[in-house]
């Protein structure tokens, strides 16, 4: 028995078992950055809707990498090489690919941290712990920043097929119990191969590859578009927003500490980001680092009893499962008819008319993630030659799929017996 | 189409769908004390171990009704009579079972309310649900009390083949991983019968029967059991008892205020517990009744940065998972062993002398839920007659299931290197 | 205990267990007819390229019934009346839905009983037990014939989202291992629903509909005309011709004494089919009834060592899985480039010029199951509305799927070089 | 692209694919004699009372295969040597384990070929084929007959813990619906490693174990030993005999030729086996070769229209699933009292009194496979020691599993009203 044998195994739901594949992947993991991924809800609020949807952007990680060490085995076996050093670079990329996500995945991103994305993030992130391994992770940022000449290696990271996506699908699908969504990822990894630096399909492959195209579109209108999962959503970006505006205003509001920094800076100020301080304490990453779902939840429960009228209203709501009744439509509600809620909201809850928004109000939702770029998978045949999938599958030959689909919501409370 | 049709489907993973069966089961579920389960994982600290482990006692009180509503189903083919009435109030009985469990579910029995258990406090929610219900849960109350002739419906919540453990062991099986915990509760309940209103198992269900024991016994040792699992929930009890201890000489000690409640109040005092106040704000149970595990983690997070030392480096542990190495022995460990271990705390980290007692401790653990009378159960065979299992079954005749383990566990940090 | 529970559960890897709801139902699963389905696979030679493909029509049967119960216990809850007379005959209608089967499912219908069938030899055993039993397959006959005014307990029978479909789907991918047609049948089923005595789905299902239909889709291509699956049917019913081929020359064939009246019979002329007769000795279903898989079998292996150079070559292959190489093409063949290789046949294997075409050959497949009119399923919309599926559905709008898609096979021995 | 890259892959419902890893296995697969297995259960009749138990020896022994696979990848990682050749050869060698399996596996050794196990044919096949390929099946052959040094490439193939086992338990619980069955084999062979050339289970891996042992126990009990499969079998055992005893008494009976063959010929003549013989035509091993459940099954079906009144009747009752009644007891059955439903079937179908034992006997079944010795399992302990699983483990320290537990059944016709 080797005694250097020290290869760490990880229990897993979806896949059964996942190794764990080097030990710098290891020390990654181990890291306080990245164990904030435990504590950082996958799908946000959409247990709300499917109570199991419990599941963390670090399991997400953790099966990204299994799939990634899958997909590298499968590659060497048909003869493409890939060195250890590559293959070692690639697993730390799609393991760090979502560490810049905050509580709540991406609410945030519409209130605490307006403007700035997850990518931007997760950046940083990589950059700062590559100082602390001593410059380990530079070709693992070089790739994930697509600047690495074999071009698939980025491709598995974030590409049409990549291990990010081919987890997230199956994996929101395990957890909602939405079996609809599930895909033969197995089958897509065995079917992959390189031509030219590209990760390309073998041609076998292009049923199941019909079907994850069908899977994510099916996960994006039950799941991560459901109009209820949108609506709590809303609602956790108004609460916050509200937290915020009084903030901003100099009202005294409740919040862990790390939430509290958030509330209170303006972070569209450039000195912000100042590369020189944003790690040291009270620097802006030094505290998103310690930002989670819990800081969230713990100060949106103080909130609820708290003074201010709408922060009060729209937290316990958000605590209790309150949720806004949604509307869709094809087209824009009419101004009047929202008025018409809002002047009711007024005088029900007895709140200021400017502040009538907080309770009614309509969003736009798309299924951006199908733009028709996403659909330019190449197709090897037997003979060598490759096609453009549209041109092999009909069902991927219509525009059906890459249409871009707009539906507008209306949101207000429950209790407004609506009839427009 | 019958437009009073409203009844409501849940996705689960494990079942694939849930409905709820009875309006006022509905309305109980859509209460904020209800809904706080959804903020208190099912088994603490495990996901620590097993990633997966994030589900909540909502889900599991939900899968328990479901298993129900099946029992009842099963039940009123083979003839037992159940009304309408004992059927909802059954269902509301297991739907409330778990209702009291605090933040992390058992850690804080150890810590926070000391002495007082989460059955205690689950009545304490059902009185006062009744009270706001109406009276609609007398029934339940008295079947969750053994307080209804019909003996069997109590059985079917607090038994030895109740729909509790049914549930459990399939879905901590099912999130952990661990599919050798699986069990055929589907099948179990198909054997299920009533004689002289008690729940017996028919004689073809022995096997599936034996088989539930020892998957309970194995998700014991490979679950709740697990070393580490224990190593990370002591880490927790420790934490809490220090901030309790700093708390209780009158120091200042960060928390959310519920978590604060909890720290400097004494419950002990028969004083705490008056009918009259409880529900009141600033009464226990109207606290009680706000706390979830997102007030421990946010209040840990800050006490991971603050002034008290001891608290400091356990809650930097406990948020970054960097847990105590678990020693396990037959034996308890000799108290030199452990001093020496101490000694070497209080130099390494410069902490007091009598403080070096929440790094280094010892620990029994035992697998309590095999008490001998779980394995009365009674078989129903084909001529009528009834026999304990353990005169049907050979594996469950002997003593090895029902038979007391005890482990000792040591504590320490990993730093130490050990060598005993 | 009620001592008349005498209800049957069957074991079913797909859904775990199965109930035998009525009495009636139990008696006609025991009839020598019925149980002749156990030695009947519903997939024919699809095993040989799916080797877990071994399930029978018998199965199949019994989960169609299953799905029945689980959608008239669906439809009830939802105010829709069924009687208990029409739920028996609407769950006997789905379990003999497939009776008249013969061996190797449809590879039959090609060769020994061309031009007659397996739906009208259902319907000629359902009279057939309807006499045994009395009558009292009345309303299920009725039922199976669209005769019935409650249209919508035959459209589950035989329809668009019929319980037929629903199992095929499921069972298929389940034994094939091609996880891609999974379906979710509860979803589908507990979004039925009725109106105007048409069974329609609520507009919450249209998700899983496409889902379904997808599913459907890429079961057809990945295992239903799977060239190679398609090969071994080609094979198999060119076996058969040239041994009826023989019979009817004259020529002493080997055959089990019920297959041997299919070879000799000439089951065209219309006499063969004189009701008095069929089911006497010597009668055509008589023989029929007597008819399995295993009669091909154990007569193709004595085949191979037969006189008859051409049966000895096909069934050889067929028994030793030498399969066909296929090629497949848009466009119909050159018939000069398929004479060349018959040319190279009748030299290779020394056979005669018109005994090539059993060698080589072009076939037409086609997914017919798609004609358009399957899409037309009534979605019921929360406001009561209809609308057709087509109109909801983006991706149902389209005519991808309704497109009749025709593929041209060639087959002919793997030995031959090819190189058109 | 490696244009030499020809790894076959194959779908299988239990593992999702299953790999051929080298070019030799893959033409012993599509070899005759390997294929035969398409056509043999691996259950017998068992189907009988679990519908879906209808897969076969190919399957079974290509998941051996692939679970063969797994392993050497696992211990080859934990850094023991296994070179090319061995890993070849032990993958034939497993892959062959079950060749010599006849029609319904086990029930012809207890008629047709009384006397000769299918180990002994499995070695007689394995012989043939190293002579058809050229010797390229030595190793493979000696690691069979545990002729190797390496003494855990044989345990592998045959031992307490071999892939053999590990497949079967696993498939039959997957397709008999039986999921008490299911046994953690990913995570069993993760537990494997080698100490002094024996298999060795690392210490975190004997709850696995516990569950692997239990699970066989179950699956003892509830599939493989359940009376009504008993049931089946001694019907079918008792078919067959009757057959034989008609052909030696030089009575005309049907039958296919390969099973005519084993009617007539007195197989416990040493001539019968000379090897210059028995694979040349009219050898046994050449008729072996070609039986397969088609013979049996239709010839089954001509018995049953016969004209020897005890063959018709019990050929009926194999065909039709009218099983004989089973009575279990921990004594042997009273003579006196089998004389009685004797005496009874005499009158009852007006059979000879020689030939009442054909409908009413006693037979002993045993779960012989639970000796004592299977559980010498070694396990290996985080300081390198060796102990006997039943050392470390309380559940297999008792002799409960061990202990060989004998039922005595009795069989008789259902309609006999039975009142001992």
């Amino acid at each position: 028995m080797d005694l250097k044998y020290k290869r760490k195994i990880i229990n897993d739901p979806v896949y059964g078992f996942i190794d764990i594949p080097y030990a710098l992947v290891f020390e990654i993991i181990e890291h306080p950055y990245f164990q904030r991924l435990t504590r950082i809800k996958q799908l946000g609020l959409t247990h709300m809707v499917y109570p199991g949807a419990q599941h963390t952007r670090f399991q997400h990680s953790m099966g990204a990498l299994h799939l990634m060490t899958s997909c590298i085995s499968t590659l060497r076996e048909k003869g493409i090489n890939i060195s250890q050093n590559e293959a070692e670079a690639v697993s730390i990329a799609i393991l760090l690919h979502d560490i810049g996500h905050g509580p709540f995945s991406h609410a945030l991103e519409q209130s605490l941290i307006e403007g700035i994305s997850h990518e931007d993030l997760s950046g940083l992130f990589m950059e700062e712990l590559n100082e602390e391994f001593s410059g380990k992770l530079e070709l693992a940022i070089r790739i994930f920043n697509n600047q690495y000449d074999k071009k698939f290696l980025h491709q598995l990271v974030s590409g049409q097929l990549d291990m990010d996506r081919l987890d997230y699908l199956r994996r929101d699908s395990f957890f909602t119990g939405v079996s609809e969504g599930t895909i033969g990822s197995d089958r897509i990894i065995k079917m992959m191969n390189v031509v030219d630096d590209n990760l390309v399909i073998d041609v076998k492959g292009i049923y199941s590859l019909e079907k994850f195209l069908i899977a994510r579109r099916l996960m994006y209108w039950q799941v991560y578009l459901h109009k209820t999962v949108q609506s709590a959503e809303f609602l956790l970006v108004k609460t916050l927003r509200r937290a915020i505006e009084l903030a901003q205003k100099g009202v005294e509001v409740y919040g862990t500490p790390a939430l509290k920094f958030f509330l209170y800076q303006n972070i569209n100020q450039s000195s912000v980001f100042s590369k020189k301080t944003i790690w040291k304490t009270g620097g802006i990453m030094n505290n998103f680092a310690l930002l989670d779902d819990s800081d969230i939840i713990s100060s949106a429960k103080v909130w609820a009893e708290g003074k201010d009228k709408v922060l009060s209203l729209l937290s316990r709501r958000l605590i209790n499962r309150e949720l806004f009744k949604v509307e869709l439509s094809d087209m824009p509600f009419p101004e009047k008819d929202i008025q018409q809620i809002k002047d009711w909201v007024v005088n029900e809850y007895n709140v200021e008319k400017e502040h009538a928004q907080y309770f009614v109000f309509s969003e736009m939702i798309s299924n951006y993630a199908f733009d028709p770029t996403d659909h330019n998978v190449q197709v090897l045949n037997k003979d060598g030659s490759l096609h453009d999938i549209g041109k092999v599958s009909d069902i991927l030959n219509t525009r059906v799929l890459s249409k871009k689909v707009r539906k507008y919501c209306l949101c207000y409370p429950k209790k407004y017996n609506h009839s427009l």
